[in-house]
């Protein structure tokens, strides 16, 4: 086996792994949850992303290679048309079987065989099955982000509020909200290594992130850290959820249909805040970063303050310049956390929250998906949802980077999504 | 213990046995499963039956008692406005927590106390304590049905089609559809036990099957047995799903809003039709009674038959000549059969399948429901729904008897409910 | 001509004229409007009334008619399946052409063939047309009622409130809630007439009526007069709506789905109620019947009183000893008014509202819809309605009955339909 | 009168006749149809852009104006939070009064009041007035727009199929499909008039329109002219509704949904399509341009092409080199033709149908609404909308320019909205 081979064996186990491990501590019922029509349940999660190595890398490029059931082709395809239909999302609860006992023998069997293929010597589309196996890996990630997510979701609808993680969330301290200049000007975004084949499990980016190419930015001003509960609680008290005036009409109208007054999680009893986390029901530190709103929220908030959102141009502008760190997924922890008080400048651009921009996610000038199933991976959500930047809690560490562009639609609130105001100068 | 006590202490023991093993061979996933808002999780009956026992009967009845976790209050209640609010029915399947494993732990501590109550001395609410605890037996042998047709609908919508009976269905024999008639005239039907508390395990009726009461019957034909899928596939055929003129109005509505064309479960491919079991998928035996159909269809049936479905005062008339026996539950078979060929006369009367009746369902002249949260348990249905009657292979055998009234809404497909002709003379 | 023919023509012009003198006052914007889909456009009601006429006389008896429009077959249908599809129901609004101009020349047009029709000599199918006339004309004035009701509810979401009759209400009385007792037994109810084709004008029933036939009717007592408004807000004030133990299942959902508060029409400030009529908005009075209530408010109504309301035996064996006189339609007021003072026992039997009963509507012993799509007058609605008795306000004075049944779901209320109290003796 | 007063006072005149004339020839009846929520009547459109004159000119600036109809201020605003609630969308259609008669008499009643703060001396708040009563325009004629596109849905729903227009449609001619290549590089797009007051008629634009700023736009082709019915039905009959791979996620999820398998208006009988209009129902001209599509389809047809829609800044750099002409709105002629045949080069830019482009609906760098109710205008919608360009055969032929961003949902087609092709070089 050569080196890169011998690096992505390693990277794969890790991967794969990790999924296991997300799920220590939750019983098999947990496992089963399927909250609303977006989430799914976590069994689902790892099925599918088994599902993923066994069609566009086991079918394709293992010779003789038989399929494991081949209803899972239906059963566990979330989007891919060109690869057939599929049992619909909204049921994905329904399946009691393959029970998680089964989907873990059925993980175990595409493990055994994709590995196989490692071995030296390595198989004539190495390259296209090195491509495949780094982006079904970043692919399983992506996943372990929804299944944090989902879970929390799920659990919030029990009024026992059951415990993912016991540990203690560390208290955030106070730190004044200041902003940074930056003078714009002709400018380079996006990476240029999308739609070139990943030669290294670093090398990789999503297509969606590229071409690189130029834009012209006006000057602005960009908050050093996130807003904060406390600074959210302020927007809610000053009667924000009951004035039209500072909402987008379609935010407006959710409001009232949904008859929105808090963030997602949250709980007011007279005048004390408390929130549903992964540590179970928590009261709100005011210094941390608000989170689970939607863009209409965000949009509101800063609308409010008299400011407005970054555009993600100017996002990935000033995040360029720092190390892609923070408070990102680890085991200790799933609630994000104030900004750190001993820097000036710009902090907590990674991790926490994902920072709604008021971009909306759409193709890079230059931009073609590939051929096949694979194309439909990005191209065919760029219309309808709004980028969002920079990871959060529940992002594995090495999956984040300036370029990443994350995409929801404006009502969504389940993920760690929060808010980083920004200014015209 | 006095004799009674006894008596009742087995059938105890014997009741919340079988709800147990008839959750045998199913898995952990199988018992959370909700497949729509009318349908529950088996885990959920386990724990509502549960539920009733310990609201009814420990909480005012025991000493001193203690729940056994509050919140269980809310979450297990089924529909007592009465006792307090409910937690949203069609979120039933959210409840990961309890787990199965809790829910059993439950059961067992429950009984324990209840079972406490009957060693001797009795106490001082002995009367009332054993009407309630025959009426909690009841209760679950009512969700011992449900359990068995919720199971039987969930499993149906996943494509892999779960066997929850692995043996082989009995073959039924033709035979032809004869008449017997009936003079009817001056009748007296419902139960003289209803609104009495039972004194024996035996000497139970539900409030609604009361008071007994006079009618009058015209001069009326009663099939002697059910409907066969042989004789439903000949409406099909004849294009019955696309004829309006055999519909009541609603119930073509819902045949256009639902683009019914088959029974629940069945599937037609060419020629040949099959349907989903609880012994897996399976070809349809013609010369079986149809099941799972609607009221809608059932009526439709018969105005294609230029007949009509008798009303619950003639079926009771004529069942109350005839033994409560049939195919009624049974752990080799879970699928209704063909009428014994041996016998002439009204067979069928009770097992096999539900017969929907063209009567509503409402109080008999004279019905008052008792007070207190206990008298939600049937009056307030007693609109809307339709009369069912003579119990199915779901229903316990000791469960059924000429007077015994089931409702289901016209819509309803999911619980083992079939067609009985009749005429006018 | 005939003396028989003679009186159907005059009736025929009464009828027909009686349409177009309720439309007076009213604007062609107003003629048009659809408030929900269970109402119709007044040009509609104009429009059918008059297909019906065309359709079921002068198309099959009328030698070489030529339809005055094909397309008005489909859009001027009903709910006839037997004559073909319907334009949608809930778009009747949609039709801007024909206009109301072009309704009343279509009108004009049919009214001269069908009079042509009676000019000597007869022709040869003189009996059943003179059948189908004397039910078109009967179909008409049904719509005629419910022009009164559909406009109502149109009009009552317009903020200016318009006023269609500007008459004041005149006041009524006060008179205390008594009851009369009946001994029931051994009783015949439902119309000999039905089936028979009609010989006179005075001598139809629908078909629904009929057979008359016996049934055993238990003791009972009947309130002498109906509920009124002053009764029904007690009701309010104690938490009627509030408290789900007086409702039925199904009416306690509607109430939580709708947040009913109060009748249909009312509004409250303070502690003072008023209602919208077609009189303009009024202050409510209290001696006067509650109105436009649903089925399930009189029965949480009657369960607040610890009553029942009657069956529609109990009520037609004790209105068949009245005369069929009351506050029906009548050009000086729409609205009801409270009992006669100078008189005891049963009033108001006939007019002022609508009267619940608890009873279903369905086919009585013997009933058979005719063949053909006459046969959809009545018969494919014998489900999930129910039975309201004794016309109302906007009633035609010669179109009540003892025997007359009217029906409609349990949530419906923008009927003239109130409340009646029963209890068993 | 000043010179510019004389000059709005007579284009004050001929835009608000305008509206008027485009009722001729319809009756009261069509005037009051609402189709859709997204529609409203056109008697609905004359009372508003009346109430758009009267809220924000004459009650702040008519000293002492007392309100024609108190209520008008709820029932005719649209969707202005900062003057106060508003009568439901969806249920305009059901305001019968105020009757056609009346609203033009409030028409008439508004005119001479606004007329009569033109006359000498002007007032104090002149430079304000004037820029309202050019935005009031304005919105008039974007009234007008939508009274044709709501009329012609509206009418489309009868199957009488109304003819508003008499007249032929002229054939177009077929000319090949060619394309012009443009360097794009440093541009600068929007407009620089937005944020200031109007100084004369022809000196407006709205705030949307800027401010102008720079973009840095890829070298790119624009398609000449607009895609043809003919070039369409060649993607229908390639299966385009029936392959997800052209389609975006939420196109395809709309394609089933909505069932949708041709544009809005058309219908196929075998191999021929014909297609509603406001000139009746006609057969499809091949030559002119494809109409009444969503962004949807637009995206799927161009991605079936292999290429793109183009950017709002890459048509603008296009469109600003050409003059605003085009078919506009004429009195003769209410349908797309097809592009002229004696040029090259970029032609229909203006007129025939709104361009899909690419781009949300944003913010451009700088903006800002202006503060208070005026602010809601545009502002508010800067979300989930996408950007058409170029105006239709259904805008008033001075209110459409280079700069101008109409903006629609991506699932919208009653308007008139067509396709141009771009790619990238």
């Amino acid at each position: 086996m050569d080196e890169l081979a011998e690096e992505i064996r390693a990277h794969y186990c890790h991967v794969r792994q990790q999924s296991e491990t997300m799920c220590e501590g939750l019983e098999v019922e947990d496992l089963c949850l399927q909250g609303m029509a977006d989430t799914s349940p976590l069994k689902w999660h790892l099925a599918h992303t088994t599902w993923f190595f066994e069609t566009f890398i086991l079918k394709p490029f293992q010779e003789g290679y038989r399929p494991y059931n081949e209803r899972f082709e239906y059963l566990f395809n979330s989007y891919y048309n060109a690869i057939g239909q599929q049992y619909p999302r909204p049921q994905r609860h329904l399946l009691s079987r393959p029970t998680v006992a089964e989907v873990r023998a059925y993980r175990q069997a595409v493990d055994e065989c994709v590995l196989g293929m490692l071995d030296t010597p390595l198989p004539a589309s190495w390259d296209e099955i090195r491509h495949r196996l780094i982006l079904g890996l970043n692919h399983e990630q992506q996943h372990q982000e929804l299944m944090l997510t989902d879970l929390k979701y799920c659990l919030s609808l029990n009024p026992l509020y059951p415990v993912y993680n016991g540990n203690d969330i560390p208290a955030s301290q106070d730190t004044a909200l200041t902003f940074s200049e930056f003078q714009g000007g002709d400018s380079e975004v996006g990476s240029s290594l999308a739609g070139h084949a990943a030669t290294d499990i670093n090398g990789f980016c999503y297509d969606n992130e590229g071409p690189r190419h130029r834009v012209w930015l006006a000057p602005f001003a960009l908050a050093d850290r996130l807003v904060t509960n406390g600074e959210y609680i302020d927007f809610i008290e000053d009667g924000g959820y009951r004035n039209p005036l500072w909402w987008h009409s379609d935010g407006w109208a959710t409001v009232q249909s949904e008859q929105w007054q808090l963030p997602l999680y949250w709980q007011r009893e007279g005048s004390r805040y408390g929130a549903f986390t992964l540590h179970g029901y928590r009261e709100l530190d005011l210094a941390a970063p608000v989170c689970h709103v939607s863009l209409y929220e965000a949009l509101a908030f800063a609308a409010w303050k008299n400011m407005r959102l970054c555009r993600e141009s100017e996002w990935e502008q000033v995040a360029a310049r720092s190390e892609a760190t923070g408070h990102l997924w680890n085991p200790d922890c799933h609630h994000p956390r104030g900004a750190t008080t001993n820097r000036t400048g710009p902090r907590q651009l990674f991790g926490d929250v994902w920072e709604w921009t008021q971009s909306a996610y759409s193709a890079y000038p230059g931009y073609r998906a590939q051929a096949g199933a694979l194309g439909e991976y990005n191209g065919k959500f760029m219309l309808n949802q709004m980028v969002l930047r920079g990871g959060s809690v529940a992002t594995p560490p090495d999956h984040i980077r300036a370029t990443y562009r994350n995409f929801f639609y404006p009502k969504d609130r389940w993920q760690f999504s929060g808010i980083r105001l920004a200014y015209d100068l």
